[in-house]
């Protein structure tokens, strides 16, 4: 594991469905918001990637459901990276209430520019990687 | 009324809340959906418009909710163009399931270039407003 | 006013639309979290009024949007209880962006049963009623 | 393949973000369209499921997106039923623009009540397993 953060998130009515619980889709919005929040950690804006030409863009994502989330639960996001090779980064999830495992699930991202097409990482992952190289030697 | 769309909307199950019923933010993409159409009816795609360098925004929205649609409902939408006005077009929104009123509305769009200044209305909509001023006079 | 509540509101990336501002719709979603987090300061969580059987309901909505919002913005969301009626309670919000007003909003929330017939409010809004009646007499 | 459906999907401008394609998370909203209007040309309503305390339930997605899709493109879903065992079926997703593939996707489904406890599948799934059952003796 790179680089990991964890974030509270609250459950807000809007991301309930029809079956009381949060709707299993709006989760990839809070890997979003993990990934996001991690970088910021990191001192690096999302917003100044784009600003730059670059986006990152979910190319596979693998989320499976364990527990149901209410309305007004407090959960804990934890983002990790897991690898960095070439223009792709490997986050993992984990989403817990209490020591309930709610939701767990992994992706990848790729680093492309306005046209689509794949572009070298943001300094900061290439020296994530770098550093992840240099411990396993 | 200078232009009418009429439009049928099945709800999905993502667009219910805990309440079991449409989230009331829902209705909102529902009204944008009938504007999108009523152009598209009309000859004229919002997308090109957007390629051309202009934007719709909505300045003013205003919902009446009279009752609540549920999962799988039938509604039927219908848009109109009730007014335009220099940079501005007022539309006029009622949602009906079967003989109920779901929900009234009314809003304001306005016509702006990427960086936010008011721009003079496309064709379509200019032809609109002569011909409903002159159907006047 | 009754009642004030003061919440800060970072846009999340999945709230913003093809134009790069938050899209029109979740601004009523930033609402509804005013509403739920000025009930948890005064000491009310609003998933026990629906485990009590009471539902509140927005029944007219009004909104005006004056700046646009984009990705990573931090926002300041002020939520005013501004009067309470029967079974009836209205509120306003503000949106800001520093000193920019970015949106604002008035809206009409009912207290009805799951069967959709009206509800005496729960208690805290009654005393927030007495309190205004005896300030103003 | 135990049975497939078909549908034509309109991406819609609040279905796009600020990269100006349609949010990942919102494909997971096509598939649950899918799985509905498969059950629906099968004379399955899965409104009556609810009704009758039976939730299909997400539990686990994987999903590998390819060419991203924008507002406005016109959009080919299919959905099939691969396989069923117990409580849980297992559809596969394939989004296509044109010739070009947007989105694959898999998942598992599992038939509980309102309790989360499992539950045996109405009898339309047990059916088509039979079928399949049979065919392959």
């Amino acid at each position: 594991m790179l680089q990991e953060n964890t974030l509270q998130l609250r459950v807000q009515y809007y991301e309930t469905d029809g079956q009381q619980r949060v709707h299993h889709a709006n989760y990839l919005n809070y890997f979003e918001r993990g990934r996001v929040e991690m970088l910021r950690v990191a001192g690096l804006n999302y917003k100044d990637l784009e600003a730059d030409g670059l986006l990152l863009v979910v190319t596979e994502i693998q989320v499976r459901y364990h527990t149901p989330a209410a309305f007004d639960d407090l959960l804990t996001l934890t983002t990790a990276v897991t690898a960095i090779k070439g223009v792709r980064i490997w986050h993992r999830y984990r989403i817990e209430r209490g020591d309930d495992l709610v939701v767990q699930a992994e992706s990848v991202i790729a680093c492309i520019d306005r046209r689509g097409r794949p572009c070298r990482l943001p300094a900061f992952f290439q020296d994530l990687r770098r550093r992840n190289d240099r411990s396993r030697s």
